[in-house]
């Protein structure tokens, strides 16, 4: 149907984005032109312009609409520790958090020999060559739980040995969880790392 | 954070859609930054170009990017069959199903004396008047199976008594359904309709 085509268009791209099928994105876009004067034509604005500004910070890794982030170029943010985490959206989550007050290293991955994904593919010369830069005291590793996210750590760990301290967030039974419904992992974790009260 | 801003704000804006909230918003956001060049550009060029082109099919409530749908234009729909939907997406649904070749006519709503919705408010007087027009000899409501829905169906079935042919969509086990998950009233009705082999 001609007339239709660029809606039909607009449904398949909407419905490659990660958390929307088709049916959703039929739904999400019918929702978009029922409104479009305050729902799709401020929408189509706001990702031309994030599309045009959108960019990694040189110095981190973050994303954001300048050459450098806010977080990299806060001066309270200085306190010479740097928080290592694989992805953008893992800073996202401690910034939500907001325990964390110092600066932040996005790898943008992790080490993988099947994927062929080595320490430059990472940023890890970059960590390195920030430690000195910066007077970092702590290199905090907030990576997944996951094998190739310990991988990384242990790399990240062995290249900065005897330079910064180096520690790792802690394992244990998570805020409001239920020991019946943990894994056998996370109660012997918790259990080794045990605190007199 | 000022580097941020104009992410957050696309954030926000998409968690309004349906089917999202802030998590996945985020998820999408994020993704679609990393593939700005092949995903967020042209979704925004899409979205701004149906924004200025999307608009109600001014015969049958359709959606499409012209005054007149393309159904409504086929001369090979004139088939003097007329399906009154209540959505646009309950028509997309009915063509995805591909046995209807008739028209259609979208009321955009159902009757409703709590929300103050007559008549008039859901383009009940341009079905009436396109059973002239047309030269239509069956109406078909395919109308949702809701108090309201059945409702505004009986509406319509009165105002056209004895002008045209009135049908609506059978009821029973849907294909592939099993009877120990259909609800009561489904099952009463299909063994009402029960049809001899």
């Amino acid at each position: 149907m001609s007339s239709t085509r660029d809606i039909d268009k607009l449904i398949e791209m909407m419905a490659r984005l990660p958390g929307l099928g088709p049916r959703s994105a039929r739904r999400a876009v019918l929702q978009m032109i029922r409104k479009r004067g305050q729902l799709l034509a401020p929408l189509a604005d706001q990702m031309a312009k994030v599309a045009a500004s959108a960019r990694e910070c040189l110095n981190c890794g973050n994303i954001g609409t300048e050459d450098v982030c806010d977080i990299c170029l806060s001066e309270k943010r200085a306190t010479g520790e740097i928080c290592v985490v694989q992805d953008v959206s893992d800073l996202w989550a401690m910034e939500r958090g907001g325990a964390f007050s110092g600066r932040y290293h996005v790898l943008g991955g992790t080490l993988s020999a099947l994927d062929d994904i080595g320490p430059e593919d990472i940023r890890i010369p970059q960590l390195v060559a920030r430690i000195n830069n910066e007077g970092v005291t702590e290199v905090i590793l907030a990576l997944n739980a996951t094998v190739d996210g310990q991988t990384t750590a242990h790399y990240i760990a062995d290249q900065l040995e005897g330079r910064v301290r180096i520690t790792s967030l802690a394992q244990g039974v998570p805020i409001g969880g239920e020991l019946d419904y943990l894994d056998d992992g996370t109660i012997s974790a918790a259990l080794k790392a045990r605190r007199s009260i």
